[in-house]
């Protein structure tokens, strides 16, 4: 059977293998300390499940409308707005089933075959694989060292733009490595994209996966609201990241024709968990607020004893759920120069299982240190001290 | 905003706007009999929203693998085995929100553009719609009257097959006409499949609603099983329309890519569902027994009701819930050469709501009859009788 030629062109999401080995790994008798999952062992709040059982009883098991249920529509625009000063409504929000469709029918919607498209890398390796599979040109900017952050750097960003650019993808509050921009420098990517008439994708997947601070969204800023695609999902905010709901948010041109992707695609995202979609944004918010409070913790304890590891250095972000500790020094001293070989190291040794930053892009020419990814979302306080006590010990 | 290029060549479902017509008709305070819709007002059985609940308390909330869950796979390897004599494994199986998806990923999987593609027409709107918008060129097949049925023309398909023609796309147990093929043309298509090396998505999205007889699947017959993709969906059989769950059925290597495709597209179907999809499959199958009674009942009236008006003739198909009348004879009766007239007069008139010829596809060139679909899928028994009374009154 001969595939499609375009097939070469589709990448994926290498970090399932991560996946595979620690299961294999736990398999041959070992214990296995998961950091490597971006997903979360929380499960969703009781009021969102006994909201979707009632909606399936209710016989709420029939199609619904492509753009999803107007109701849903209306309390996602409602609670937007609340967030980010933006006047959408319901026309301006096509349901997704998640928040990761918005990604490929944005590229779909937007660009042409041979048009460029920046994208953070490291990132959340799905642009790149969206934008290659249908023939545009993925074009990489990259973050930074800085103080207590990673930061982007806004004149390498603009030098990378070129006549024809026409898509700009930004994951504030950042997958993997946890940075966030400030309000200023959104504001300056928004004049960027203004000035050179970029089409945004704005994912804002953890704009609510928040400890400390305030998240602010580029759709806020002055002229933005008709050229940004919100990605909202209800994945993370509220421990669903199984249901498989999320939304598409922009100008009500561009949802329209995402939404006649929804027909073409699967034709709508499934009927009775919007109405567990409803219950979460309008319902009790204890559970949002509990699992943040589960993972502040985390996230200070897998912080202090990163950064307790010689050869290790770790920022502590104010939001998503990942750490991207910068490990030059403890492969150097280690004698490792290759970031598999390491990763497989401390498994084999420690049970302790992570990506790195070649799970999120193909490393730039030139890049000299080396960074993993932490995600502290899927493993409990007591495993992470017990399991990070292992790589401390096999670290010194 | 400017759109991109590749919008033009995307098709929809132009019976959504018979949706809307039909609301707007019950809006200004009118009573619809909605013959046009392909959903069922059947709900889903209790022993499936039982299970899917219990799944989501038991914490079935997280991401699960691109592919599906292995039980739900393995559930349906077997269940296809069992009616099909296949010898399909649990890797021969990737799980889709829905049925629809499998015909956009098995286009992108086995179609280069330029290539062309067998689909039916009239026929499920999408098929037309992926081939294209994928950059392929999409060749009609037609069905034309027969004895007790709609019949394919094997010659007629031969004749249209070129040395650039890779697919063949075949919906027996059709949407819309209801006609099945009988076991010795489906393996004549077979061995021309075989013949001219073309892939088959076989769409069975009606192989087990039937009220008589026994359905034939185009993977059976000897060397098909290495080029068939099976589009399965849990959505009629169960009434589980709006669930979205679905396979993709076939050789191991497209169905790695199709699970390639899923990472891209939706990550995964919704996790805890696919446990209510095993309870479909392997529970008490009295629930789907009490669905097809309830819609052989519908069928029997319809058709008795359709074909006592005069200028109408209507075949009482096995299977599908779907009636394909011949209104040549009514339409020219009334003056009427154009079908949105058509329509628009009955559901002004009558409030019968139905879909034509036309929202299946664009009418081949030569066609002299004239055709209107009935769904009974989605009205009650008094309803049929209710509103096909007041039709018969206007067509006499
Ligand atoms: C940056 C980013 N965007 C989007 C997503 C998509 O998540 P989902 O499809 O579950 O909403 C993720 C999930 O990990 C992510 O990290
Ligand atoms: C012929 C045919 N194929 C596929 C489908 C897809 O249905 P679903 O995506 O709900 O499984 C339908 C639905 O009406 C259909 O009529």
């Amino acid at each position: 059977m001969k595939l499609a030629d375009r097939l070469s062109r589709l990448g994926t999401e290498t970090a399932f293998a991560v996946s595979g080995e620690a299961a294999a790994h736990v398999a041959a008798g070992n214990k296995v300390y998961p950091f490597h999952l971006g997903d979360m062992n929380i499960t969703t709040p009781r009021n969102i499940i006994e909201a979707t059982y009632q909606a399936m009883k209710d016989g709420k098991t029939g199609y619904c409308p492509n753009y999803g249920i107007p109701p849903l529509r209306e309390a996602l625009a409602e609670d937007i707005n609340k967030s980010h000063g933006t006047s959408y409504t319901m026309d301006n929000v096509a349901v997704q089933p998640g928040g990761k469709p918005s990604i490929g029918k944005f590229v779909l919607a937007l660009m042409n075959p041979g048009d460029e498209a920046l994208y953070p890398n490291p990132g959340y390796p799905i642009y790149e694989s969206q934008i290659e599979f249908n023939g545009g040109v993925a074009v990489p900017y990259t973050y930074h060292e800085g103080e207590d952050n990673f930061e982007l750097d806004l004149d390498a960003i603009e030098a990378l733009i070129t006549p024809k650019t026409r898509l700009l993808i930004v994951n504030d509050l950042q997958n993997p490595t946890g940075a966030e921009s400030s309000p200023e420098q959104l504001e300056a990517i928004a004049k960027l994209a203004i000035k050179h008439d970029l089409f945004v994708l704005s994912d804002e997947a953890y704009f609510d996966m928040r400890y400390a601070g305030k998240s602010t969204s580029l759709a806020s800023f002055e002229g933005m609201e008709e050229r940004t695609v919100i990605l909202y999902t209800f994945s993370k905010k509220y421990a669903m990241t199984g249901w498989r709901l999320g939304a598409s948010i922009g100008p009500k041109e561009v949802i329209d024709m995402i939404a006649k992707l929804n027909v073409n695609d699967e034709s709508c995202s499934n009927h009775f968990i919007q109405y567990g979609g409803i219950e979460a944004l309008t319902g009790d918010q204890s559970g949002h607020e509990e699992i943040l409070t589960v993972l502040k913790e985390r996230r200070d304890m897998t912080v202090a004893i990163l950064n307790s590891i010689s050869g290790v250095k770790c920022y502590r972000p104010d939001a998503t759920f990942y750490l991207f500790p910068n490990v030059t020094e403890l492969m150097q001293a280690k004698g490792l120069t290759d970031y598999e070989l390491f990763r497989k190291a401390v498994l084999q040794e420690t049970g302790v299982s992570f990506c790195t930053r070649k799970h999120f892009g193909s490393p730039i020419p030139g890049e000299k240190q080396f960074y993993i990814r932490f995600a502290y979302s899927g493993i409990d306080l007591d495993q992470i001290e017990e399991g990070l006590g292992k790589f401390k010990a096999w670290a010194e």
